[in-house]
């Protein structure tokens, strides 16, 4: 599934910071960081409901937010982009 | 069409910051702010590609980048969230 991750970490709070900091580290093993809080993902169900758990335990639910979109297949590839923003890579072509 | 817009703005300078206010301003008219530079947008071809122009005019292509990611249909009703994310209400359902 191409998935897309968006996130607000109050960062007010030097706690803030650091779990700000947890939530970008943990969603880079997952995919890929197109701006400063929107990632792509590739993941199957099993996989999204590890991450979604882990990220659950890193917030605090009382003033952050993450939002997990289901894009179509190949979603990536049609991203439309303004300014310094490109369409990234997920799966290596195949070099023959 | 079920659009979800994302953008990054470079706010180190005063004009950096007075761009981040008016591409957020303009996104306002065209749909909900559901994170702090996420916007979830209701819009056909022709309203987008307006849309995509008059934020091209806003930010510095050097610096900022806008992503423009189309979702399934009814794909807004779909979100995964945690912590203080909503999923928004788009279309007022029909009151009989």
């Amino acid at each position: 599934m191409d998935l897309l991750l968006t996130y607000d970490v109050d960062t007010t709070s030097p706690a803030g910071r650091r779990r700000l900091r947890r939530v970008a580290k943990h969603c880079e093993g997952h995919g890929l960081r197109v701006q400063k809080s929107v990632f792509e993902i590739v993941a199957d169900e099993k996989t999204l409901l590890k991450l979604l758990h882990d990220l659950d335990q890193i917030i605090d639910s009382d003033t952050d937010s993450i939002r997990l979109y289901r894009l179509p297949t190949d979603g990536f590839n049609h991203v439309q982009t303004l300014g310094i923003a490109q369409i990234q890579p997920h799966r290596e072509d195949l070099v023959l």
